[in-house]
């Protein structure tokens, strides 16, 4: 007997977008010593968020609020835009998947880079969209090619990271504004800034709650330190904000997230010493490079793309030799990105660690 | 101009299944004194858990482990059963929208009880699912009056609440495995058991993960305490548990449930305290009621429905009388049902308020 699936539910490959640090960890039979391949904030998150959510702990036999009233309005004091082009969510991928599923009915075409966000690619199949991808750009996303993509298919969402994950390179605000400007009428374009606070400003175009046609994702994962919370944010237009309102999980945000969340806001000053250290990371993780002979790409993240120097193969090899040495890294997945390895800015005892394992791993990938 | 929307969603209501009780504060300009009327347990989460949760704070700069093995593991073990018949989700409000997705293909029938969980319904109509409903038999859902729905609709879905909300009442484990054993193979049981923990043993069907008819609803929200958390699971088939590897937002769980879940599993005698407490919490209720010469139904819930005696607009006022006097309760949405309120079970202090609150609000409608 088959159970009754959708036709749509049924025709789904079961993939997933990522495994987990801790299922290799199983598989292994060995945790991680450095655990710097997930993009998450390592410097953790500010030690008044820590104790906020620390102080509600007992309270949660309360559900949060479904609203998200004092985050909405923090968070729109914050950014200078009306509360209701402000949607909470359980993280910015349950965010993309509510997108996904309000604006994309089977058949219609979606639009995003060969090599972007897979977690994306799997909300647009399981809603039983169809995908169609644009090259990168040397290791750039494509604004241009992208657009060109979306009116030639008539596609209703179009995807772009900025700055972009995995190869943490990005455009300024002009090229993204002259990207969001052509945007076809009856087509969204998705921004995903889940890195923007990581950004130079220049690279974050001005908000405009007044456009239909961009929607804006910003996390508390990343920049906050907050991943295991589960906390993200979309910025639209009230009327695509809106839309929301019929379709997500009322009750679904955490309430020690709403806590954390608010607090770490509320923490700027930690936010400034957080990219003060991720810059001082991405500078070590680009020295450890150098004094390996390779070289790494420009980052507006809190990541860095090495480049390993010769094709996938080998980066594979490199990956797989540091994940035998304790050391949890991820990298892109399509060519020619996938010359490359991921790491995530982490202090000074991961990078170390890292520093340890990279030369027995290339000699082990040259060897192989 | 309008968004490109899906013509499903952009025919969706703008409703939301339940307005917290922060926005009823909001509006009100004042707080709640006592808030017992979301079915919350007010008693709270084992002290393991609050400690567990408070321990692992500093490490949520981590994603939680996207496979839950830890907690899967664990309630594997306390049920016996299999762990891949377990999905672990951010509450059951998201499994229920995860399943109906799942399940139901625009156009397709869905069978509930009229008066049953308004969220449920939610999902069921932002998927385009067909609702079809069957009237409660007097203060009962109608096990028998379901299945024959189903079969001469052609129902995907039927669901059922054991123990029943809003009405706390039940059936006994024979009654719905007769239940299950009706379902038609092309159609599934969505047995929601949310309150189980309350219920007598007698009232829950032994787990038998070999049928694909049928998947029970479990929840951290209720008599674990934690429903600020976020934190349900479905049982199931492996069959059917592993469609939800296709749908679900893997990394959606968050780190702090997780921790805080497992900790008060571990917490069996906590368990059977919040359950003693329950109890005689829910003697105190009829206590109130019967001072005020109300009746209330049996209850095998955290909640007890008063009868107010009369019609549902006289229930709605003194409901709207309670709310006046810093009481947060809710009551059923349909006749008969709404000649009920629902009171949840609380320490002594919330019931004291009560107490003092009920005679004027009942003098208060009567006079209305």
């Amino acid at each position: 007997m088959t159970a009754p699936f959708t036709p749509l539910v049924a025709s789904l490959p079961a993939t997933v977008p990522f495994v987990g640090p801790e299922a290799q960890e199983r598989s292994r039979g060995r945790t991680f010593a450095a655990r710097i391949g997930a993009n998450e904030n390592v410097f953790g998150p500010s030690p008044k968020a820590i104790e906020a959510m620390r102080a509600e702990a007992a309270n949660v036999w309360q559900y949060g609020d479904p609203t998200n009233f004092d985050l909405r309005k923090a968070l729109a004091a914050h950014h200078a835009i009306p509360e209701d082009s402000i949607v909470i969510g359980e993280g910015v991928d349950a965010l993309l998947g509510l997108t996904v599923r309000a604006f994309v009915a089977p058949g219609d075409k979606v639009v995003t880079s060969a090599g972007a966000y897979p977690t994306f690619n799997y909300h647009v199949a399981g809603f039983g969209g169809e995908l169609v991808t644009v090259p990168y750009a040397g290791d750039y996303e494509d604004p241009e090619g992208l657009i060109a993509k979306a009116r030639e298919g008539g596609a209703r969402l179009v995807y772009i990271a900025n700055p972009d994950n995995p190869m943490a390179s990005w455009h300024d605000a002009a090229r993204i504004q002259a990207m969001i400007d052509a945007v076809p009428d009856d087509c969204l374009l998705c921004l995903d800034e889940a890195y923007g606070e990581f950004a130079p400003d220049s690279a974050l175009p001005q908000w405009d709650t007044t456009d239909s046609r961009v929607i804006r994702f910003r996390t508390f994962s990343k920049a906050y330190g907050l991943a295991g919370m589960r906390l993200g944010y979309a910025v639209s237009s009230p009327e695509v904000a809106g839309v929301f309102e019929r379709v997500r999980n009322h009750f679904g945000v955490n309430r020690l997230a709403q806590a954390g969340a608010l607090a770490a806001l509320a923490d700027q000053d930690y936010l400034a010493q957080t990219r003060a250290r991720v810059e001082q990371a991405r500078q070590r993780i680009a020295g450890i490079a150098a004094d390996n002979g390779l070289t790494v790409l420009p980052s507006a993240t809190n990541f860095v793309a090495i480049d390993c120097g010769r094709d996938g193969d080998f980066a594979r090899q490199v990956l797989a030799a540091l994940i035998a040495r304790d050391v949890f890294v991820r990298m892109p997945g399509v060519a020619p990105l996938d010359r490359c390895i991921r790491i995530s800015c982490a202090p000074e005892a991961e990078m170390e660690l890292f520093a340890r394992a990279l030369p027995a791993a290339l000699a082990e990938a040259r060897k192989a």
